[in-house]
């Protein structure tokens, strides 16, 4: 006998949990069609080589590799049988691994389909994905991506309606949020004009953490990774800039004046935030310049969602990648998404109880199992009623009345059928109110009738 | 420069395709619901030792393997990297496998959530599993299984109910299908009378493989398997069993006399059909006294269904498993369950013309987009049209108009609206019918008139 368990960051969902995610799921998905994007699936499994060295040197080792079946030791020398070496080998013993996340496979379905697909193309993708990160609070290892993306398209247009779009799924779940953009060219002009251009990654990763540790605790971080002084003091006024889009855009515009690449960022930004202007929409975007969104694939806006109520890091994230289809062979073809965290909009609208009134529950009436006489009588009439559209069940065994009815009660069915020897003989059916217990004698068609109008 | 690509035995499913699997989904689902099924989910990724042992020997050998994070060798002894040793060692570097089935990890989930759940539990469950079969045409290594399963409740009734939702399924989505049905209590019993009690598998493997190699062929193989002369003689006749149910019963009666196991599966059967002669199915269901159904977990009546029209295999298949929850620790709860293959209905559907005539597109309106100052006028109009429920967008990019009508030809869009200098002065909107080519001018109270009435 074992004791049963699952793989730690992995978790079931009981009827309660999945009638609260369907609710999550079918209201975003309502949105993405609303505004035109067509839906996509593609395999959990992945080409190792698909996903390798898109998601940066900690991505690569949070992915899952999945081990080759048959001898998968066949073609190894014993050299490579070393336990200093699982890295490499690893990749010899492993071809396929987990999705990651579902940019990198869109990416490479779009490469793959292309003389199929009508550009602009918007998509989006609802999957669960995999990550051997360390679980902890709010941080599984499966866990849901809601993924919108056009693919094809370079105007600030799209990042407008993913904004939009954002904007609209959290009015819907009643969630307030705020959403800060920033856009990747600024911080590329960053790197440049504080001297550090070649260290543009330790630089993102460093801002990244300022909400958590702090502004002096993240340029220390960046000193010990050989910035000079000089490029942190020249840092600092980024970090503290202060101000509205306009202030903040004549300020950029005098410290990136030296770098192009900034100011095209900039030029980004204020043309969105004009777009935006125009929309009617009922939560904050901000500006944050320090926002760097760590993935390695992101080249313009950048967008980060956080619940305003609730503590829980971001809730949907996203920006633009003007090369993730290049490498499987596509250059040239920008794109744009966000990804929205069904996990952690769920732990929000839990914490807020957020969620509708929804009964798990949705059948109407159980009859109540007396015997094999009764229940052959009772299958036909079952039939007409489920024919009726009314969600019914039969006890299946012939047990105790006390126990069919408690298990009504524990199953919340609001309507108990009770068909014994003169219920058959007459051709009436007692109908018992467990709420109210009140009970009435009522025939097959005045059932159908109390159920369906 | 990458060429991108799937693993073997995967697809990407297009929007196209999505429509049409989520109508199957969704068919199946509220089938599933009107019988009073509640949903649940558990992970992709399980325990190996949950898995394990209980496909038999080749079952074990399809499950996907996932390495183990971190040093995978740490505590591996140099003697176990052998290539001849795969077997034992792929278990040491990995923990967690890919879910082969539904059944297995419901079993789990039941044994682990005892004490919140209330039997007889109803439940289905529609997600994918993984196999390292070898792929081929209507098989593959990552698909989608529907399952629905009673557990607590050994009364025949939930067999008759599972067949009802087998029937109306199919009814539903206008596929022709058969049921044939057996109980492996009967197969148990032809086994002891033919004095091979020990063979049961080799019996019911050759048993299973009949419609395909013929009964000589099948017969042979068992001979080779170490069966007698003498048993296998004896089997023929069951083989070669015809009639109605009645005569079945009668024959089955004198030859399974000796044994008390195949009698009581007689007895089942025999009341099963009783049972489903109350209900107006509109299929067939038949008793097929060879049919086996290869997997070890199942003790009782075993179910598979075959589209009439498409030779492809099984389309719907399951059993009654007694046992199931005592490898985890629950035993003597008797459940019973069959699984929808998706993919292979998918596939007779395609080939038989039956899904019904989908659109993927679900914009109704593109807005053709003449420069900066158009997109800024049409965004909050659009927000307007979107509010109303309407699926409408704005073309993203500032190309030709001929390139923006091809678009709008591609994705099927029915009607464009035309907004320019003229428009926008004026406060209307050229709306043309994409299909007639009829253009009229409308304001946006029309437009939005146009498509809501």
């Amino acid at each position: 006998m074992q004791k049963p368990s699952l793989p730690k960051g992995t978790r079931d969902f009981s009827p309660e949990i999945m009638v609260r995610r369907n609710f999550i799921f079918s209201t975003i998905e309502k949105v993405f069609q609303l505004y035109g994007y067509l839906p996509i699936e593609t395999p959990a499994l992945e080409n190792l080589s698909s996903l390798l060295g898109k998601y940066g040197e900690e991505g690569d080792k949070l992915l899952f590799k999945v081990l080759n079946s048959g001898n998968f030791l066949s073609n190894i020398k014993s050299e490579d049988l070393q336990p200093d070496n699982t890295g490499k080998l690893s990749l010899k013993i492993c071809e396929k691994g987990l999705r990651y996340d579902l940019t990198v496979p869109f990416a490479r379905y779009v490469v793959q389909n292309r003389n199929d697909i009508t550009f602009p193309f918007k998509r989006y993708q609802i999957q669960p994905v995999w990550r051997a990160d360390r679980p902890q609070k709010g941080r599984y290892r499966e866990f849901y991506q809601c993924d919108v993306d056009i693919i094809g398209s370079t105007s600030l247009l799209n990042e407008t309606e993913l904004i939009q779009i954002i904007d609209e799924v959290f009015h819907k779940l009643d969630i307030r949020v705020q959403t800060k953009i920033n856009n990747r060219k600024i911080l590329t002009g960053i790197a440049e004009v504080i001297g550090e251009p070649e260290k543009f990654i330790d630089m993102t990763i460093a801002l990244d953490k300022i909400e958590k540790m702090g502004t002096d605790e993240a340029l220390n971080e960046l000193k010990s990774k050989g910035f000079s002084q000089e490029a942190l003091d020249k840092l600092r006024p980024f970090i503290e800039l202060k101000g509205n889009i306009q202030e903040k855009v004549k300020a950029l515009n005098i410290l990136l004046k030296e770098s192009n690449t900034g100011k095209e960022g900039i030029r980004e930004i204020e043309r969105l935030f004009l777009l935006l202007s125009e929309l009617n929409l009922s939560s904050d975007v901000i500006w944050d310049v320090p926002l760097a969104r760590g993935l390695d694939y992101y080249t313009g806006t950048i967008i980060e969602v956080i619940a305003v109520e609730v503590q829980i890091g971001s809730v949907c994230a996203g920006g633009r990648y003007d090369d993730l289809a290049g490498v499987f062979g596509m250059p040239e073809i920008s794109g744009v998404g966000v990804s929205f965290g069904a996990d952690r909009i769920f732990d929000v609208m839990n914490q807020m109880n957020l969620f509708p009134l929804d009964t798990v529950q949705k059948t109407q009436i159980l009859f109540i199992n007396f015997g094999d006489k009764e229940e052959m009588y009772i299958l036909p009439l079952l039939s007409r009623i489920r024919n009726a559209g009314i969600c019914a069940e039969l006890y299946p065994d012939h047990v105790k009345l006390k126990k069919q009815m408690a298990f009504a009660d524990q199953r919340n069915i609001p309507y108990v059928a009770l068909i014994g020897e003169n219920e058959m003989s007459s051709g009436i059916i007692t109908l018992r109110n467990m709420n109210t217990g009140e009970q009435k004698n009522v025939n097959i068609e005045e059932l159908i009738g109390e159920f369906t109008t």
